[in-house]
């Protein structure tokens, strides 16, 4: 019985591949962030089962984002043309700015319904391991907002940091509230402590040490 | 303090919401298989992250399998146009067609290099609980092609049952060996017993029957 064969035999193996339009869809895929190989496969072979009239839509999603989906020139926010609706918002106080790492958080504070001020998105956090340091961000334009908020007579008087509560997520709120020292503005961040919900006994230490040195006037 | 409002807060919301373009790609990505809302979000992001360069490709790569395409006539194989690169190789055995379950296997087949006869592809495997019976496999179009076959003069003369060694498969093999009954070809399916490099003491129940009751004479 002959041995099987393994994959650098040199007999032709043109029919040992998908069609071309399909390698290169599971290649597409596989690009994608925490799809391998396998689930690319999985995908493209779901593409090809598919009516147009199912998965087509996905592509022209695709691109109909990438024609039309851009940053407001004001907050970083996403827009789809200019400035964003909060920033067109006139019912919203332009005295507060709430900055943010990324348009996802804005998404989740709006959905509180407790906010009614103006965000900042930095597009990011500090993260030299990374290589993101402060030109990679929007700190800059946030400077320069503030800057112009007071020449033009409405000026910010509160910036909120609503950084992550990680390492580098408070390193980037320590960066910018030192960039903000020289600007004519209250510095606050959100608070820190016990998550509402949550169980004494179960809460970490790190958790824990916050509620004690927050703790908040009754 | 006021209370923290829920989602149902009738004041108004449009703000709290990505972009419709956003939303719709989340939309169209959670539609793919083994993906939820939050990695459809995750997908969406790494669009707005990505250069045109970078992501338009994928959009393309899926309309152009959708365009492009469809299965072989002759073996329901995937091919991009037309009678398939296998069924179309002259150097193959046209004697022999290895019947399995989808385009996947072929290819995984294929990569041995031990086989060089055609294939048909049933497009699926007998499954009641999912409403696939026979109707909804290539059957139909295997016993047409045995008969073609037969008046062309380059009659087959085995077909060998390549489905998955699964409740499903099995009866889905059963199923096709009675439906190849009366016509005039051998039926032999894929050897089925301990897997190549595997252990004695770690094979279970179901492997170590089949590699007892389907022995090989040495």
């Amino acid at each position: 019985m002959p041995e099987p064969q393994d994959n650098s035999s040199d007999r032709p193996r043109r029919a040992a591949a998908y069609p071309k339009a399909v390698e290169r869809l599971i290649q597409q895929f596989s690009g994608l962030p925490g799809i391998g190989r396998r689930s690319a496969e999985r995908l493209a072979f779901f593409v090809l089962k598919s009516s147009k009239d199912e998965i087509l839509p996905l592509a022209t999603a695709i691109q109909e984002v990438k024609a039309t989906i851009g940053h407001c020139p004001s907050c970083w926010n996403l827009s789809d043309g200019g400035t964003c609706d909060i920033c067109c918002d006139d019912s919203r106080d332009r005295a507060t700015v709430l900055v943010v790492e990324q348009p996802k958080d804005v998404i989740a504070l709006e959905q509180t319904g407790m906010y009614r001020g103006l965000y900042h998105v930095l597009m990011g956090r500090l993260s030299p391991l990374e290589g993101v340091g402060p030109d990679e961000l929007t700190i800059d334009a946030l400077l320069n907002r503030l800057e112009r908020s007071v020449a033009s007579g409405n000026s910010v008087n509160e910036v909120i940091l609503g950084l992550n509560p990680t390492i580098e997520g408070d390193g980037t709120a320590l960066f910018v509230a030192g960039a903000l020292k020289h600007h004519p503005v209250k510095v606050t961040r959100l608070a820190r402590g016990l998550p509402a919900g949550s169980q004494l006994e179960y809460a970490n230490k790190a958790v824990l040490a916050d509620s004690i040195l927050c703790r908040q006037v009754m």
